[in-house]
């Protein structure tokens, strides 16, 4: 008897729910958990079924496919860890809770190199055994360097990269390559404080609560659908530099959270939001 | 076409999910929502459908019944507003946040009367026109008074009985009349500073975070399955009476938030814990 | 022996506390509790003092004006209750929420009257016993029909003009009659969704929480002074109405935190922020 | 021009502030901040000062013991590092964010070592270059260990002693050793599931929201002076593991939140409480 997690989603019609539990109870499998979500606007079915039995994942994907049809999007998770890249550049706080997430296998993911523009955190990386790539921006252009990332890339194949607190603009090419696969932490409670310097604006527009904000990344900056939020409180003696240091914590958490959601196959893209069970 | 809640909690066996949604779609019904929790534990299975359609309660309930067997519980709602009597004491925070609602059909109930051991809040509760009946406890022994709440009670005939603050011990017998229909506002983060003058020992404790937990009445005090909760930061300034005028905003909040997920229809009562969807 | 409270600000120098502190302890009194605070950037000086003793206000005004300077704003309140008037549209949440806090007691605020622009809570203020005035917008100007409320104003001679979702946009006039003494519910996290229709943009965006922001009222729309901010956290099962219905009890709480904020003489205002204590 | 902090609590008397800052004012220096509270119970008086300025600390304190008698309580802190030795025993989750803030100056304070009852957790110490004491208990009663660990203590002179899930009971010899000086992190929103097992006990309870303590060890287990608190919210979907799993996150943070107000010279002990600035 194995764990295994399919996640449905496809236009709504009636009798779904029925269908494929049908579909999984001729397999003779043992359902468990079972959420499910029918956005009303664009009438699109969402479904997250956790269960137990020894099943031929070819088969169900199969037999699912016809019964749903081609517009169905099918995700089938038998437990597996996910592959992952790191993007970071300079600030250590994300990278070093990731790291040791990874060391410990807090995460439902592996991940197998971090990438930086930057030297400062080779000997962070280094000290988990986590290959670390040196790919300097200097006297190159986007498109140069990005070009140099993705041949890192390439050796890792990674199913998700994770920008952590990586402050480089990607190109619509790199996103499109990467489309639904690449998560960002944005250092503010967005859609407030988008683009640069969040701390200084929060600072100057005098906010009582600052947040962090953990989304997939589109060629909209900072408009990509969201993962998670969240927010601590804080007051007029905060400076820009008081603003910051709170501020890191909320996003090594919220990113995390995030991507604990992700990796444990509970995060539709629908849109440009996401449906999370 | 009309807006319909099932609620079906029974013990838990294969294909439960399919063989519901099949009678569902027998009856030509279209669902719009379905969650389903099964408890680990006692392999209890819960289950709340919202569907459209023209349906006869009565059978529905009768197939379903022959169907999931004598031990299942169905709840079928068409949306029907939930009847309310609430019993208060002296304060008025809770009271006051009951009767603005009321008034103004913020929730999926009606108060039907208020009654309370004090007049005070009499003028109140008049003021929006709900009747109010004074009941004193003076020179009665717990029984009589509760006997004469119970003959108050049942002019109403309420499904719900809310303590807004009514700062009395309810008997064993008064509860078992009213078993899973009772619902207590505790003015502390349950299971800390149960009993009596929470904000006192809260103090005492030097915490730095209260709360407040509103609750099913069962005959262990303050024991009863938790509905909702929630908390706010506190710090060495509060004096014992800061701590209960901050802790009143939560108390507020907290009741109206469990009391929206029971009028609802989202609340499950299992063993000593609450499932709530 | 009373209670009193002093709030002082002023352009920092040294010695400020000894000096103000001497000044207090000629008069024979006992401090209770003192916050201060410089500003690093504008290098000012805020100070507010809790104390006990028989003191003429004016002369300790008198002798502070003096050794502060003109440039001084000394504050001296011996728990006075502050005079306000509400202004409202529609919605009934926040109002009624102050007008039960006003009923008992629960601010340090007298509400001495309430305008709306609608017939429709009339009855609401009526059942407390507060006048209410209904000065329809229709076929008048804004500049007329601010003109009538401002003559109703001058019936109370408010404090302060609390805004409770009063849905019409003031003129640069108006705010500057009242500067610095309106206080607004804006029912979003500002900066975030600020303008119109905020839980209609907070859906579209898809964000994992919302919030909402009370703030002194200025002629840049929703940009005065942040007082108080809180949220919660709301997910795809949301609609529109359901993150309104959701985002009315935050809206209810922020601003009544807020307002005990104010009417405990707790807020200075500096540029375009707060210094709270 | 350096940076100083100064920390004073005595019994309370009429014009403390004035003395203390007319004192600091013939130094010649410039008070930045500046908080104080007299505790209305005790009637004892609490101030933190920061000041710049070339002073002599040992004269200023010298003229300060002198003006408030000895029983006034005296910290004087140039922005000096902390010396912190951390104790832990398998959990990898606090010890590891420890040792990341530490090997990036995150805090005001240095590890310089880590004693453990366990072998597990010394690759990861080691990788940080922090020195690791592996102390077993086994074979050892409860005293005999502690002395061992009490050498290894020695070694370092630490000034605080954190516990970072530290998974054993210290005798009160232990802790009067370093009275006021040990902080450990709790797993639950104490004074509620004090003792062993709290999310088994919170699972058992059915809570909504779960938490953590960071507080000062006592030798009344769990009941020490409490730092700092925070929670996050669970469901019934959360089983013991769930709970455990969110409830890292919750500890790691308050204990390091903790850690940074103590290193920062922000709090006072007083009797069974906190006071923090």
């Amino acid at each position: 008897m194995h764990d295994h997690i399919l996640l449905v989603d496809c236009p709504d019609r009636k009798g779904l729910v029925h269908g494929i539990t049908g579909l999984l109870l001729d397999q003779d499998v043992n359902i468990t958990k079972n959420d499910e979500f029918v956005d009303p606007i664009s009438n699109h079915f969402f479904m997250r079924t956790e269960f137990k039995g020894n099943v031929e994942e070819a088969v169900v994907v199969d037999q699912l496919q016809k019964y749903l049809g081609k517009q169905a999007k099918l995700r089938f998770n038998p437990n597996r860890k996910k592959k992952v890249v790191v993007l970071a550049t300079k600030e250590h706080h994300c990278l070093g809770d990731l790291m040791i997430r990874n060391q410990f296998n807090d995460f439902n993911a592996d991940i197998l190199a971090v990438i930086s523009n930057h030297k400062i955190l080779q000997s962070l990386v280094g000290s988990f055994g986590v290959p670390f790539h040196f790919i300097s921006h200097e006297q190159l252009d986007r498109s140069d360097h990005e070009e140099t990332v993705i041949k890192a890339l390439d050796i890792y194949q990674p199913e998700y990269i994770v920008l952590a607190k990586y402050m480089r603009i990607l190109t619509p090419d790199f996103v499109s390559k990467f489309q639904n696969r690449i998560i960002n932490i944005h250092h503010s409670f967005l859609p407030a404080f988008a683009g640069a310097s969040p701390y200084r604006q929060a600072f100057k527009r005098g906010v009582k609560i600052i947040g962090a904000t953990a989304h997939f990344v589109t060629n909209d900056l900072d408009e990509g659908p969201i993962i998670f939020q969240d927010v601590i409180r804080v007051d007029h003696r905060f400076s820009v530099n008081d603003l910051s240091d709170a501020g890191r914590d909320v996003e090594k958490t919220v990113l995390s959270r995030a991507l604990r959601l992700v990796f444990d196959d509970r995060v539709f893209i629908h849109r440009n939001k996401t449906v999370i069970f």
